[in-house]
């Protein structure tokens, strides 16, 4: 079986002009992503961020939730929040994970956008599979802002088809659009 | 099949030391469960708070992103605060969705906790077989804060099971909670 990392990217994504900026830390998005981590057993959430005044805005909040009064009061919310981790880059989560499993790991993409039909898209059946069948670590991508750029999807090993519900809306919040993948590939299924 | 509606509860539901209470609303859970009410295809997304002010609050967040610049600017997001609909009770709920459908609709609770099993307790398996199978609306009820006060799960016609991930943490938002939930019981088995 797989290991899965997850990492919450806030550079490179788009804005609603489909430019390429860096988008603002959201501290509930923190929440969020570090309770599902926790929930699928994930070791680390990576926030994905090369902005300094961004990087210590999730520190300070991280360790509120995570010493003290706030870890007294919601230990379950600090078992959450310890598995953030903060760092610069892509790359920088890539070797992070590669100092611990040995191995480079595999980058998946996520995108709501649809995309013509390619060798590197997976159904969420073939991601479970997959992962199912492969001791390789994978790191799994969400974008913030309008989502992940182009340039940083296309170095990606698989991309993972969007999330259809039963209309053809595709503008969830990341923080659920991560909920719904994370279940699809790691939830038990006999629930 | 069934219609579902789902229904995010104020009252009553548990604060962290078992009390009953009214919470107060969340901006962004709000638009997290409009957005997935447009993504499944519901037709209302119940906001329920017996609190004026907070139905105040509630009013002025939709009419912002509803109407003028707040609908300019983001389209899709307006598409999906206009399926929400704010009520005192439950009870309200209930009446609206059978002015509709010429119907009561069933109740169905969402709880993170776990019970005995009994007869009224769904596994998702099992509730995507009655929707599909069944021509009844379906009410299902998210609770937030500590979640749904037990005498209103009591009076719900049944009870999901409490999501499980891969670990024994059971603190999703409900914003996630939600979103895995109607995934299981609506998302597209294709994907």
């Amino acid at each position: 079986m797989s290991q899965v990392y997850i990492g919450l990217v806030h550079y490179p994504v788009l804005n609603r002009k489909n430019e390429v900026i860096a988008s603002a830390i959201t501290s509930i998005d923190l929440h969020d992503l570090g309770r599902l981590a926790c929930t699928y057993d994930l070791p680390t959430c990576y926030i994905i961020t090369p902005l300094v005044d961004q990087q210590d805005l999730a520190k300070r909040l991280i360790k509120y939730w995570c010493e003290g009064t706030g870890k007294e009061h919601h230990p379950n919310r600090a078992e959450a929040l310890e598995l953030l981790k903060l760092v610069n880059t892509t790359e920088k989560a890539v070797e992070d994970i590669e100092s611990r499993e040995g191995v480079n790991p595999e980058i998946w993409a996520t995108s709501a956008r649809k995309r013509e039909k390619k060798a590197h898209l997976f159904t969420y059946r073939e991601a479970r599979i997959h992962l199912a069948s492969s001791s390789n670590p994978v790191l799994l991508l969400f974008g913030t802002a309008w989502g992940l750029a182009p340039d940083l999807i296309e170095k990606c090993d698989r991309i993972l088809t969007p999330i259809l519900g039963k209309s053809n809306y595709n503008h969830l919040s990341v923080r659920c659009a991560a909920a719904i993948i994370l279940d699809r590939l790691l939830g038990r299924e006999d629930t």
